[in-house]
């Protein structure tokens, strides 16, 4: 990254409302960091993000994952366009209500390929989920 | 599955209607039939389902592929309690607003690990992700 | 595939053969056959393929899968080079000593992926693993 | 972890010469070292771990990453038996002929789950496959 971390961070808040109209801002994720390559989002789970037994649906954590992880993608090839083609999830710990955090980093890029890594975290930095992402720069 | 189809059609619309209020409901999940071991859930993908570069958000069909495999688990074992615990995600082709389909069947059950697959397509039968699930019952 | 079913088997029963010194023979592969798309191999599995609590190991049956998949890919791709870029694996039962066959068929392909998914049983037809895969051609 | 890194090692040590008949030894693992919670698994890769494009085959990969992974999850768990459920893998990039380091560390444990992460190396430490791991405590 040539750019300064502050142009980053301005970037991606710009990024962000740009997004409130998509499913970024339907499931109701908000940018916090980005801070020596580590991006933060969280999100406050309400009931209308649980399952019928009261835990954080798993498409909601994986959309976290995919979501944080796809920015740091957009990031790290910021002239070009790229696509999530693989996401793997562990589910290790039930979350619930209340507000989660998500961080995710590269983990590896080529030439056409880009790896990243990501957890899910509640308020007290319990990990409730975790993933990796292959995407594709097209 | 010792009941018939038409009981656990009926079991499962039952089971939608009841999560209306859930996730199930926030994203727009349709239950449509549930036909020989194979459970099809509907979509109606819309500018909110989106990602900024117009295709159906990953999170969004990773959500109706835990899903609709959750739901498989589920019937597997009607009397117990299942969670998702691995989640893996190959999004092959891009999807766009319109009725997108998930379909779901079981693949393994051992004593306490449920397999499953699942494929979400476009109304003309494009397919654009599939996956596989691992559930532990507990 | 424009070529007929007995001209890819005679390639592939060459390919099969010039791999002999490559981890294919290593591992103690057999072309079984090419039937309607579904590619099958066997392995038979001896001590020195199993772990320590006398289970065939998971590379191994990681392996069968990847090879497998990557021969769909090969097959789907003839006069391009493929790599394997993911793979996903559910151990879903365990398998011991004796006769294993892994099948392997095409799940999707765009211009420059390829997904498959293939399965392990052993010679009962038990599933034993499960897994999808990911290939990128180059 | 109540015992000290030595006494985890000298275990390690020993487990390693028992697996020599086993897959561990067939494949041609040896045990590095295990320090701070983080194992250390090599291979000398030769001309039969490769594939027929003279890559080392995706699934020696695998079975480095299932099996450093899988030591992580028995010394978490010494009185207990543990399996692979499952398994993801990322092949970022190419790997020859020479010596490769796999490293594996815990990422998360409950009761009845071991989640895990590792990594395959080149001597010069360029990073070649990266992969997690479900395991079930029976």
């Amino acid at each position: 990254m040539d750019d300064g971390n502050d142009r980053i961070t301005r970037k991606l808040q710009q990024l962000a409302a740009a997004a409130e109209s998509t499913f970024w801002g339907y499931l109701g994720c908000e940018f916090v960091s980005m801070e020596g390559n580590i991006i933060t989002i969280a999100l406050d789970a309400k009931p209308h993000h649980l399952n019928p037994i009261g835990m954080v649906h798993g498409g909601v954590t994986s959309s976290l994952l995919d979501t944080a992880m796809g920015i740091i993608a957009m990031i790290a090839r910021p002239e070009e366009k790229v696509v999530t083609t693989n996401l793997s999830v562990h589910f290790v710990s039930p979350l619930y209500e209340g507000r989660l955090f998500v961080t995710a980093e590269l983990v590896h890029q080529s030439r056409k390929m880009i790896t990243a890594q990501a957890r899910v975290v509640d308020s007290e930095g319990n990990l409730g989920t975790m993933g990796t992402g292959s995407f594709r720069v097209i």
